[in-house]
């Protein structure tokens, strides 16, 4: 067990903010970016099935093709790692069984001690109603990895900047994502804030706890 | 400042799972509440809007009417608080004032001063395309919270058990969500973890980081 007080999660998402500027000129140590890649990965899922990649781009050149995509936003180019974020656009039995696959070989049981867990899924995502909105069900995976991701940049002391704002379809064709199954979702930038952005100091915005949680 | 040390976040990532028995007789105390309902409070949303409430349903009664609509499992009714994510299921000019006035209220200054935020805001989210879907837009940002949720109680040393597999339908019909403006997205009953949950010891399954991020 590593715990930490509750005082320390709440000053570091307080600390945390939609970065604006980034310092060019400070980037990502390697182990620094191995463990938030790891905190990616560790990311839960709908049934475990991590129905998405993260694309982590540092090229300078990528980055500027990126950048007019994304509304124009310098901290495309000026982050340490301008992470997107995609989910698969379809889903088949395939990806059941690359995971039942994993799962087996991780836990060291056969598949077929997995084979009603596979029914399941099966019945749930691939063969019912939820097969109707898979790519928004996958969609919606991602977005608890860009949550994950935010609060775990915080925890690090690094910044980020979420950004719905781009053109996916773009950003698909740049990174040559059409025909992979993946598409790109939602871009965060990562890295660390320029010390005179003046947004870091701007008093964070949120509605009252009374307003937004309810005890029933 | 009061960043983690890396491996404390993995530790607490690694640690955490999707716990299938709670321990009944072990409630969040007053403080550990407060906090994690903070957290959930501080979640970043697009454009900062927060379209969103959290309910936390502790009452027995309650709890037990929830659980046929959750495939019956029992963690709904073991845990200490179980949480619903509720998202917006439209957004109108309403909602923009909402949050431009307390953007002013905040940060002391006019609202005039922000109505370029707000026409900006406008353009994108009730007059541009992205009003179509909305609602699934609303649903995404509740996913961020879903994230930062799970994560947060995993560092706090607290258990959750994320559930996409409940009756949304019906939650709103038993939470008197109806007419509201917001509807049940997804649930997540935290507390602790009963020690004989077999569960706890299996082996997490996480495809290897090479496949799942990739460097550009």
């Amino acid at each position: 067990m590593s715990t930490i007080p509750s005082e320390s999660l709440l000053t570091q998402l307080k600390w945390r903010y939609a970065t604006k500027q980034f310092d060019p000129t400070k980037k990502l140590d390697a182990a620094t970016w191995a463990a938030l890649a790891e905190s990616l990965v560790l990311t839960p899922s709908s049934y475990g099935l991590q129905p998405w990649k993260f694309l982590a781009v540092t090229s300078p050149e990528l980055k500027k093709a990126l950048r007019p995509l994304s509304w124009g936003q310098a901290q495309v180019e000026d982050c340490s790692h301008h992470l997107v974020l995609l989910g698969r656009t379809g889903l088949t039995e395939v990806d059941l069984d690359r995971f039942v696959n994993a799962t087996a070989a991780t836990r060291g049981v056969t598949t077929e001690s997995l084979a009603g867990y596979k029914g399941f899924m099966m019945k749930d995502l691939i063969e019912g109603p939820r097969s109707k909105t898979i790519a928004e069900w996958a969609a919606r995976q991602v977005y608890i990895a860009l949550g994950q991701l935010m609060t775990s940049c915080a925890l690090l002391g690094l910044d980020a900047c979420p950004m719905e704002g781009i053109d996916p379809a773009g950003y698909d064709k740049v990174l040559g994502l059409e025909g992979t199954g993946y598409t790109t979702r939602v871009a965060c930038p990562v890295g660390y804030r320029l010390a005179t952005d003046k947004y870091a100091a701007l008093a964070k915005v949120r509605y009252a706890v009374k307003d937004v949680v309810e005890v029933r």
